[in-house]
Formats: structure tokens, C-alpha cells, sequence
């Protein structure tokens, strides 16, 4: 079937319109307006609207806003943040008539910034992998990936120019590779599990979603008050190391060739670039991350699963009747574990600014009975490192491929900047030939 | 004012009793009802009770609650972890009306266990400084301590053989002194927040109260599957660090004799005991802790502070008002003094068991006006390292003094051992005496 082309909106660039008085918020609202009435019904980006809200707040005082660091730019919000005048369903039958008394940290933190929340995007049931329904703009019979399906679906689509997911194995940077789309999982503490229905405390991070690099950095930014921008100089070069780590084999010839061009094109534009091989204890972490997850999710959803375990879905179902015999010396050994590797990872990335590996396996697998999945982002949840999905690649059948750029604990920054150096480098064409 | 005596249930000798089929779950729910009935109107404990249902639940399966790990023991909850059938205000008028659509983490793993809630317990609103009109049960003229107030009132009047509180600064251990109980704040990832209101989640950690520190421990043991029941064999002589730290000068005199008296006591009960002195980075940790936790409540916080600040309470809407200029440079820093500051400790404590410090700067004050200052216990807060408060010593005046232990991160047992260790060494008479 083909599709009607889909464009995202550009957060910075509108941003600045909107500085310099040439557009206003409410115009912002109404490019959404335009996107969600031609794509919404295909690809079902939204579990909730509030699209009369944004209306009346961006009318009420443009001035205001326009002076604010989001500039009253619409934003979508994952279903697992509570919202005080929204439902929070948690995407699951079992919340369905959750209203909660008070917004997550995070959507206060957006209102802050003068962002308008334009609604609740659609996640899998408790941010897990069973699918959800929402379609990839780019192609509707694939997934959008998972478990932030809406959030990467609604800004491929042009819907909002920024939108907030969250990460516990590959939820953010996968659904951003398989939209095309920059998608930000930031270092661990930046952004405020407060008011998100918890799966796993040691690991659930927010992120951001937005068209490129330099509009993800500028909304984080914006929410958080770092100096996150990346968008005044061209990126300086990064010393990038180019880690396949244990799990190459699964990716997809198309992703293997993807990373490897892309990182000899930006060797070839000026990084440095070194082959990396992660000590052995990062491996261990790779399967620590699954005794991390499980343990906690079996207690942090103990509610559900003991009141309404035939209301969820087979995929959680199943995780927590086998998270069920996790004993706590696991757990405490996998934790362990994921402090030694935090360390080795430290001393290992000494020597180089960031990591280039898979933003998946490829690109969207066809069908909508999965979500994919997080063999290349779930040790780097475990680490706590930010990574970022670079978009702009697309293999034969015009289905987008993400690069993942993996940035020091901390060093936020420097990978934002790091990313948009690969993003240019992409841009270019180099990566995609070759060169 | 003349009080009447009050005495805490031991949970550890009920729990034997209903195994060994000498006493019945709802008999242990009728021994609370009697001090409720005693105590209650004069302490002010509970925010809200469910006697009727933990009737009914002790009576519907006595067989089967009995062969439980909690054997259908009462526990009281602070009313700041979500309970889907009872209210939930957080100690405030903001969320007098909040029903939650699904318990805590804890709150299940309690019902898990067996254990029959039979309330939620008074905690200041937030669980922060401003009083919530508690009693202590010792006299009602003084502070039970906060913000876990109602937990360590109800505890220590009989009206519940365990109850749950959480601490940031000093809201499990403070609370636990004052009233004459132990209190258990284990290391930080033991037991779950989930469903806890937050207000730093660096910081917020659950903990337990009961009579002595073998109850906590037989309570903690149960909720959690671990090995922390220190009540087989007789606990090993521990290797003690007497730990005066920067703010000794803070603890009254009584409670600088009660300490050291402890320690030599302990000595001469066959313990190792050597004299401490913190790395001064433990003393910029202490002073980093506020930075932590002001800069996560102004976000955890955030819809209330935003909607309802006339709502909050002075203390808590003047650290919000003040916390509004924290940056986050100011946050990251304060952090990694954190994380240096816990290497710092491991180390020096590889030398050692435990600390012994004070549990706070003396008995509980006079008045209702304050819960009292977490001075001693906000540093170990931020560790996340083991603290359990020691009861058993009385002051001049007949008041509850607490010592407190400090354990190695992740040594729970260890930590729960030499604190009986300490307390059977007060119970002797020998540390009160100078002996």
C-alpha cells in the first residue's frame, strides 16, 4: 500500500519562527492540527487528544509563551506519565479509568519550559512488548517499534515536533530507528521517572523524540536547563569508537554495512576512529540486565499481576510468571555486575568520546505482532550512558535505519554533539555510498 | 500529664505463637484493636484504619495466613505508599480525595507476605518537616519524630506489631528513637519505592519499625525473601567503629554519654571497637545531601508546588521556594560528592562492621511544633548504607534515647546482627550503668 510521504516538524527550526515573530505557537498547533487529521487515523499515534486544550492555551498568551525555552511547541506525552487532566491508561484495559491527581515531574517539567501538552501518545500495555496497534508512518504494515510506539510515530508523522518516551530495554532509541527520527535516552538522573508507572526502577529512563539531533538537544535543553543545545558551532570531530560488541551477529546485513560506512564516513569527514572491543564483564551485564528488569518488574507490577494477571498481555504475562523464582541473591548479583561494568565502561571510554553500534537489528520488521528488539540498547539502559538514535538512512526497501551513538556517563552533551556530527556526516551522503 | 504505659507487640514472638498454633492471626488483630482502643485518640497514629477488613481477612483463612512468611501479622503503612482500598493523601489537603488505582510495590509485597494492613499511619505532608500533630507515645507533650510519625507511634503504643515509613533525611530512624523502637532503613534498592509519593528519588528509601531489632529484622526477612533474621544463633561479636563525625557537637550530652557508654560496653561484651574519623568528603556529602534532595523535590514536587502552594506546608513551600535557583551543574556536583564520598566509605569500612552514632541529637523535643532534625542521619541517607535505630535507653526525664548502627551498603545482615548485638548489650544495664 503506499503511503502519503511523511514529514516531521522541526522543533528548533519552529522555535526560532516563533522567536523571531514569524510564526506563532497557535500556528505550531495548527501544523499538528494539519498532520494529525491526514495521519492519525492510519497510523494511531495518540491514546488521548487535547487538541482544543493547546488551542485556547496558545491563543491565550502567545507573548508569554513565545518568550518561554519551548516556545509554547505542542508536545506528546507516553501514555505511562500521569497527567492530572488526561487519562494515563498505562496503555492496559486494567488503568483504563485512571485519572491521576497530579502530573509526572516530567509533564510539569514541560509545562515549565511553556510546552503544550497536545496529548497522551500511545504506549504497549505497561511499556512492555506487546504491540499496541500503533502503524510505522513510514510503511503501515511494520511496526513503529516499541514500547514508546507513539511518541516516535506521532513526530514521524508530523504530528507534534516533540515527544516523550521512555526506556527500560530499547523503548526509546528503537522506535526512533524505526521511524526515522532523532530519539534521545538521556544519562540516567537527567529526566524524572517521578509520576511514570514503574517497570523497573534501576532502569525506566525517559526520553525525547524529535526530527533531527539538534532538535532533540535543544528540547532537552529547553526542559532541563543544561546546556544540551548542539545547534551554534559545527559539531567538533569525536573520537569515535566503533564497538560491534557480542551481539553483531544479529544484526542485519544492511545494519552491519550501514554502521560500518557510516563510521568511515565520518573518519573520513575528520573523527577519529578505532576499533573497540568491550571487556568481557560488559557481556555479563548484557544478561544481567534481564535479572535486573524481571526482579523488579515482578514487584514494581505485583498490583496487576496478582489482581488482574488475565488482563495482561501474553509477552508481560509470561516475564512475570517467570520473574516469580528470581531470588534476591540474582538480583543482587546482577547489580553487581552492572557496577562493574559501569566502571570497566568508564575506563574503556577514556579513550573515546562516544560508541557507534546498531540502533537495532535493522530496519522495522514487517507486522505489527512486534514491537522488535532491544539486542543493541538494553545493555546501555543497564549502563546509564545517554544514547541517541542518528536518523537518515534508509535501506532498499525505503524503510529507515538507525545508527546509535553512545555517549560517557554524564557527558551528555558531548554525545548530542557527537550524534549530530554522524547525523551531518549522514546527510552528506557519504555513509550511504561508502565513501 | 500521667501517660498510661505503653508496650509495642513483639512480632518475631506473635509470629512464633500463631506457628506453633498458641495464638490465632485475628487474635493478634484483637490486641491491636485493644490498644487502638487505649491509645489511639490520645496519640493520633492512623490517618485512616481498616480494622473491620483486617477482622475479616484474619478470620476468612487462619490456616493459611498463618503459614505465610508474615503469618498474618498487622502492619501498618505511612500514608504516603498508594493503597487501592484505602485513602491516600500524602499528609495533605491537596490529595485528601486521592483513591489510587493500584497498591505500592511494598503494600503488595506485604500482602504477598501475609501480612494484614490495617491502616495507613500519619506521616507529615510529603513526608517533609512540617508537623502532622502525631503524639508521642512516651508523652504526649513531645514529638514522635517525622515524617514517618504515625509508623513509629503506632508501633511503639502496641496498636501494630510492624509498620512501614520511609526516610530521606531521618524519617525511619529519628522517628524509631523518639519513640523507643527499632527501625530498619535498609540499603537503598532492599525494598521498593514504587508507588511511594516521592520526594527525591535519590534519597526516599522504605523502611520498617517494630519492638526490637530481631522483630525488624524477622519483618524484613519476610517482605523480602532475604537472609536478614538474626534470631537463630547469638549474634557475633561486631567490629565497631565509633563514629563521632563533624556534627557530634550537635547530640545533646545525654546522648554523647548514651553513645559512648554503648560503645565501651560493647567492648566489654567482647565486641571490637575502634575510634573513627570520617574522610572529609563524607563531611562534604553531609552538606551535599541537601542540594540532592531540594533539587529532586522542586521537580518531584512540581504539580504541587505549581498548583496548590498555598497548600503546603511553611517548611516544605520555603524549600521549594528556595530550591526554584538550584541548577543542575549545582545537582551533578552535589552527585558525584555522593559517589566519591560512598567509595570513600566502602573503604573505610572495610575495617569495620558498623559505625555507632547517635540516632538524632538527643530524646524527642518538647512540643509539636517540630519532628526534630535528621543531623545524624541525612549522610547515611545519601550512602544508602544500612541504619538501624537501637532502642532501649531512657534518658533523664524517662524518654526513648536511640543509637544508631551503620552497616556496610548491601551487609544488611551484617548491619541487623551487630544491632542486636548493641541492644542486648543495653538491655544488660551495662551501657546505661557506664559498666
Amino acid at each position: 500500500m503506499p503511503q502519503p510521504p511523511v514529514q516531521p516538524l522541526k522543533a528548533l527550526d519552529l522555535a526560532r519562527r516563533i522567536e523571531r515573530g514569524e510564526m506563532s505557537p497557535a500556528d505550531v498547533v495548527e501544523l499538528c492540527a494539519a498532520a494529525l487529521a491526514a495521519n492519525e487515523e492510519r497510523i494511531g499515534a495518540f491514546a488521548s487528544l487535547d487538541l482544543a486544550g493547546a488551542r485556547a492555551r496558545a491563543a491565550a498568551a502567545p507573548e508569554r509563551l513565545a518568550a518561554t525555552p519551548l516556545r509554547g511547541l505542542p508536545v506528546g506525552i507516553k501514555d505511562i506519565f500521569d497527567t492530572a487532566d488526561l487519562p494515563t491508561s498505562h496503555g492496559s484495559p486494567i488503568h483504563a479509568e485512571n485519572r491521576p491527581g497530579a502530573d509526572a515531574a516530567l509533564v510539569s517539567m514541560v509545562k515549565r519550559a511553556g510546552g503544550l501538552v497536545l496529548g497522551k501518545t500511545v504506549t504497549t500495555p505497561f511499556a512492555f512488548l506487546d504491540p499496541a496497534g500503533t502503524r510505522n508512518p513510514h510503511h503501515p504494515e511494520h511496526t513503529p517499534g516499541g514500547s514508546s510506539s507513539g511518541s516516535a510515530a506521532a513526530v514521524a508523522a508530523g504530528m507534534v515536533p516533540i515527544a516523550i518516551g521512555t526506556q527500560t530495554g530499547g523503548s526509546v532509541v528503537r522506535p526512533g530507528a524505526f521511524c526515522g527520527v532523532a530519539a534521545y535516552k538521556p544519562s540516567f538522573r537527567v529526566l524524572p521517572t517521578v509520576g511514570v508507572k514503574t517497570f523497573s526502577w534501576s532502569l525506566d529512563t525517559p526520553g525525547l523524540f524529535a526530527a533531527g539531533v539538534a532538535d532533540v538537544a535543544y528540547a532537552a535543553a529547553a526542559l532541563t536547563g543544561r546546556d544540551l543545545r548542539v545547534d551554534g558551532d559545527a559539531p567538533a570531530a569525536p573520537r569515535i569508537g566503533l564497538a560491534r560488541t557480542h551481539v553483531w551477529p544479529e544484526a542485519s546485513p544492511a545494519m552491519q554495512t550501514a554502521v560500518e560506512r557510516t563510521a568511515r564516513a565520518a573518519a573520513a569527514a575528520g573523527a577519529t576512529l578505532r576499533e573497540v572491543t568491550l571487556p568481557p564483564v560488559l557481556e555479563e551485564a548484557f544478561r544481567a540486565h534481564a535479572i535486573v528488569q524481571d526482579y523488579e518488574a515482578y514487584r514494581a507490577l505485583a498490583y496487576e499481576y496478582d489482581h488482574h494477571r488475565e488482563k495482561l498481555g501474553p509477552n508481560l504475562r509470561q516475564l512475570l510468571d517467570d520473574a516469580a523464582t528470581l531470588h534476591a541473591d540474582d538480583y543482587d548479583q546482577a547489580c553487581r555486575i552492572a557496577e562493574r561494568a559501569r566502571h570497566a565502561l568508564a575506563t574503556l571510554m577514556e579513550e573515546v568520546d562516544v560508541l557507534l553500534t546498531p540502533s537495532a537489528p535493522g530496519a522495522a520488521p514487517r507486522g505489527l505482532a512486534t514491537t522488535g528488539q532491544s539486542t543493541f540498547n538494553r545493555l546501555w539502559t543497564l549502563m546509564g550512558t545517554p544514547c541517541i538514535n542518528v536518523p537518515g538512512l534508509i535501506d532498499e526497501s525505503g524503510l529507515p535505519l538507525g545508527v546509535q551513538v553512545v555517549g560517557r556517563f554524564g557527558r551528555d552533551r558531548a554525545a548530542l554533539e557527537a550524534a549530530l556530527f554522524v547525523e551531518r556526516v549522514i546527510a552528506s551522503g557519504r555513509a550511504a555510498s561508502g565513501a
